[in-house]
């Protein structure tokens, strides 16, 4: 089989895959469209099209699917998926594909590139390298080796986090909605949330955003930080309760990362980038050569997949 | 037994070690000295002392044992004891022990470190961030996964740099003047050092400096290295012939990152420095509060077993 109509929604043809993807995603339909987010023409096209193609963040609730009464398939370039109305979609029999895990071990190492960058202060060694200051005076470093290192979220990223932690030596503990007694064979300790709080030195945020975790560190989670605890956020920054971080940066003792600033909303940024132990970087943990080949590769596969009769990737 | 003269040379005793570990080493002679390097003195304080200290680099040769007719001991305050002459220290009945392995895993996190930071754009991320400028674009990055990582020499702290890579999922190879056939079964493949350069990205140099491996990486291994390729030296400097480096840096095709800057020539930093494609950090790779306190411990122990009959650490 082959689509009707491709509708490319709020992916840009340029920037997102390279030439040989459209080229091949174009094989797939008889035609295709491209629409930028919020176009005038959405309803209209959405009529006769079959197939939605959406990026991360692009919201395909029961509006849009309704408006598409021949739509068979949703393909959202992303492993997150919260912005499509996956149960709706079940509902109407379209299936919704995303890319899997296609950036684990991207966003994995880059935990521990921003972690080691702190603990070893890096950027103080360059800036002294590069002005010819060769003295080693006042920097000081500690080690992951026999740290307590948390992981919240044992899904594919924080499992992978766990794999590295231990690799180095940490004293690796968890907690997770749901618990992982296989992957604790590995020497990974279970303890519920309260306790991994309280008792961590390094925490890496690992957690899927759901109505549950929405919000979870919140100011009495912040308050049972250990002194000195270095927390990295690479999971959506609507877990973390801005004002009670705010709270908590405001101590001077702890340590704050992340690197989801694109979805914060500006007066939250304002807030948290005034303070020096707060470290903002732009997303780019799920950037490597890696990853994009990944996508490329899963984002065309699912929709093939799906042409052939055997989707993958399926998340409803 | 106790020493006669605990002669302390080239140490500073502010700086180097904490108070309660000087008040503990004087228990262990009748008295003690401070020099500093190069004191016109030495020659005359060394004549009745049975214990000599010494800090990283400072030379105790055949002139200063013959000097030193009573001497029973020589504690070095750190790993490498290049500049004793440890031979004529046997023939003469003196021990010496140095600090063997204070400093592997801050060393070993710290290559992790500095490969991280440079593969993910770290300095540009955080630059970026701190600017409020939260776009992604231009970043590049590669995993260390499922890469060639070769280590050059796999002693302790060489395996340490290897487990690590393992936990990152990298192929590990290694090359070292003695095999290691048992820490191969961990997954290790031993290579012939001309085969580890022309096929690693990554390579952390973990070697010591002897007469055969001074200048070991001359201009054909330089000229082996694959386009791209990582190297970070750890090790000192006099394994590199700087002019060989200096002309493949110029090509602007392979990263070379060091933190032995201080024992360096100033011709020889002027050199490597003007190339952008050359990271030079301060001797920093050795520090950590952990490397700190195992040095105390060690150096203090080190003196106590001696004292009690049961030397350690001994290296001759």
């Amino acid at each position: 089989m082959k689509f009707k109509k491709l509708l490319v929604y709020n992916i840009e043809e340029s920037g997102s895959l390279d030439p040989a993807s459209w080229k091949k995603i174009k094989t797939f339909g008889d035609k295709i469209i491209f629409l930028p987010k919020g176009d005038s023409k959405l309803k209209k096209e959405l009529a006769d099209t079959d197939c939605i193609l959406v990026n991360f963040g692009t919201e395909v609730g029961k509006t849009e699917i309704d408006n598409a009464p021949k739509l068979k398939y949703i393909g959202v370039m992303a492993t997150a998926f919260g912005k499509i109305d996956v149960a709706y979609a079940k509902k109407k029999k379209v299936i919704v594909t995303n890319l899997k895990g296609y950036s684990t071990e991207s966003v994995a190492e880059f935990i521990f590139a921003a972690i080691l960058e702190y603990l070893r202060g890096l950027e103080e060694g360059k800036k002294r390298g590069r002005s010819k200051n060769y003295s080693e005076l006042g920097i000081s470093a500690l080690e992951i080796k026999n740290r307590t290192f948390g992981i919240v979220g044992l899904g594919t990223i924080g499992q992978r986090v766990a794999e590295i932690a231990l690799g180095f030596g940490a004293n690796v503990a968890y907690w997770s909605r749901t618990r992982k007694k296989n992957f604790e064979n590995k020497g990974v300790k279970y303890v519920p949330f309260g306790d991994l709080i309280s008792n961590a030195d390094i925490i890496s945020i690992n957690l899927a955003q759901t109505k549950e975790t929405e919000y979870i560190f919140n100011k009495s989670v912040f308050n049972k930080l250990k002194n000195g605890a270095i927390i990295i956020n690479t999971a959506p920054m609507d877990l973390i309760n801005v004002d009670a971080l705010v709270e908590r940066l405001k101590r001077d003792d702890i340590v704050f990362m992340l690197d989801h600033s694109d979805e914060m909303a500006e007066k939250d940024l304002e807030k948290i980038s005034k303070y020096p132990n707060c470290i903002i970087y732009p997303p780019m943990a799920y950037i490597s050569r890696e990853a994009a080949e990944n996508k490329r590769r899963i984002f065309v596969g699912n929709i093939e997949a799906f042409i052939k009769g055997k989707p993958q990737n399926v998340v409803n």
